[in-house]
């Protein structure tokens, strides 16, 4: 493990520029915050989620997210429908495991988004990540008794067994793509203690890689940058109401040196 | 009628403790706010409305929130099945009639839920009350001239009625179990100058009945809580923005001392 | 171009006094945004979307504002009911042209809007109101060529041809019922760093529609008072997530003198 420096300011600077659209189709909980976290970046946020139009949606972003917090059958749907279009495209599809492991249908609609779609970068908690292995350990007939171990490994595992990056947010985050792991020490716990840390993560992230084809780098970089906007909203916050606020302002003025000088990043 | 204290402040500290999962099937306009609300609380809010996934995350949650504010004929198929999972359970299931009385469809809808599944406790304003009561009365072919009683009487009639714990939100709220009822007159009139007052009450009631089986009790203390937190953040706030975010704040860091010296209770 | 004084502290005075109930069917990003902010005008919003109720809610409010933002065929098809019940009952129909241009279904749904049902107020910014216009002209089969001529006779030829107020937000906006052409010079370039500021204009443009006929007077007034509580808001600000908040403070507050001697209006 190794102590790194990462560009993340330069690309945080490449999204002020570039303004690019992140097309989402994500849950009706933190829909406004996954919109508003792009938009403080300096991003173009767009939601749609019509099987009628999402095809031609992704067709205009510069990347795709995806949600399952509040997902139907449905809505799964023109999820695959939108991802296709964003495959076709070459543009990043970003997946939120929200919620895997709480319901079958959960755990069998991430199974097919990663098998009939390509899904470039998978993010959830350490729970759902592992639940998400375990499915696809499961599926390919393999024994899932080493899924028990430990989380860096399920990390860069998953990532070669899907050719994806998979992200895995905690008190420390992972970031793998199978070659290349990155832990990132920035945050706050009370990420823990609002309502949409974790959506508002995958949106930047989203962010990120629509400017970085490196996709371990742009996920690792868009921890770096909300975390440490989170932390400096904890220190000007009198709870979860303007600790969530601050997150948008501490986004919008986040300035290359803090990047530079606070990130904590190491590379296995 | 007589002053009392209730153990409020205990129960908040066992949702502080046991964390407990509420389930929603909400409104599409606060969603954001009944599931921050439950966090600050140190509960777990879970958002889901799949009709495939309702009755098994109802299954894994310690009480159900539903709330008909932009109901659509499917929704309250899956709130349906998401209750009948619940009762089964014997988990409490909250019943926001909100909107009642303002068109047929709301009436019919609120009907059918207290007639087809077991519901624990039953929140409204006064005339959506009025209104739940009516209907209730029509339903069962009474004379709907007493319905103009007072307020008090309604929400005992109705607990009676349906062997539900009845929540009249106002100025001063009245809870009634059918035997037990409460008044709680914390609260502050600039509650009704937000949008989401109401849908966070149902919310807070769900985080408390999730540990306490006495609903009446469970109720006002819910109340009690969320209203002190409205106190504290109207002192504060500038405007309906800052009041708003102010409630996250102050519910999060409401104490024991607080609780316990500044409650506005009585029993009839 | 002449420098005027409009009576927008009257108008909001009387949304202040009559409370309207502004019925929407809006999108699920900023549906929070456009109930609070007509709340914080001391207006009623409603939400409502089913098919089965909207023509009833429809009648018991005072304007309906139609957003196509995260639109369905379903949804619109929820929106006409709605309007032509509204349009029945002659109130004021608000139509937000959200992400027009983006998509086929956009540019095809706003045009099916604006011929089967009777439009009063389109409103959306330059590019998409300039994709309406072309729409409209294609659809007359006229050259679409002379699209290109400025805004503010798109805007009067939109109003004319569709026999509606037109409304173009931007850092001048542009009213015009084909007659009378307002211009707005209020606001601030933050309004662009957040989400939710386009769709909160069509809500208030709705909460004044509501209590003034003169569809142009209306929403001129309402962008002078949305954008000085945008200019309050700014100067407080310390980023874009209190500033947004900020905005539902200042209009709450916001005082006839301060809106008689901060507007900046001109008519052609």
């Amino acid at each position: 493990m190794k102590k790194i420096k990462i560009e993340a300011a330069e690309l945080l600077e490449k999204i002020r520029e570039k303004k690019p659209v992140v097309h989402h189709l994500t849950n009706w909980v933190t829909i406004y915050d996954c919109a508003q976290i792009v938009k403080v970046m300096g991003g173009s946020p767009v939601m749609a989620h019509a099987k009628e139009e999402v095809a031609e949606m992704a067709k205009i972003a510069s990347s795709l997210v995806l949600n399952i917090g509040t997902l139907t059958v449905d809505f799964v749907e023109a999820m695959k429908i939108a991802a296709i279009s964003a495959n076709e495209k070459g543009i990043p599809v970003i997946l939120d495991v929200c919620g895997a492991g709480a319901t079958r249908l959960r755990d069998e609609k991430c199974v097919e988004l990663l098998h009939e779609v390509k899904i470039d970068i998978i993010k959830g908690n350490a729970s759902e990540i592992a639940r998400i292995n375990g499915e696809e350990v499961r599926t390919k007939g393999v024994d899932a008794a080493h899924v028990s171990a430990n989380l860096k490994e399920i990390a860069r595992e998953l990532a070669q067994i899907r050719k994806a990056t998979v992200v895995v947010t905690g008190k420390e985050d992972i970031i793998s793509d199978g070659i290349n792991t990155y832990i990132v020490k920035n945050g706050t716990p009370k990420l823990t203690e609002i309502v949409g840390s974790g959506c508002m993560v995958a949106s930047v992230i989203g962010a990120f890689a629509a400017v970085e084809n490196d996709y371990a780098l742009a996920s690792a970089s868009a921890l770096v940058c909300f975390e440490l906007a989170a932390e400096c909203a904890a220190k000007k916050a009198k709870g979860p109401g303007s600790f969530k606020e601050g997150i948008f302002d501490c986004l919008a003025n986040l300035d290359k040196l803090t990047i530079n000088n606070k990130q904590k990043v190491e590379r296995l």
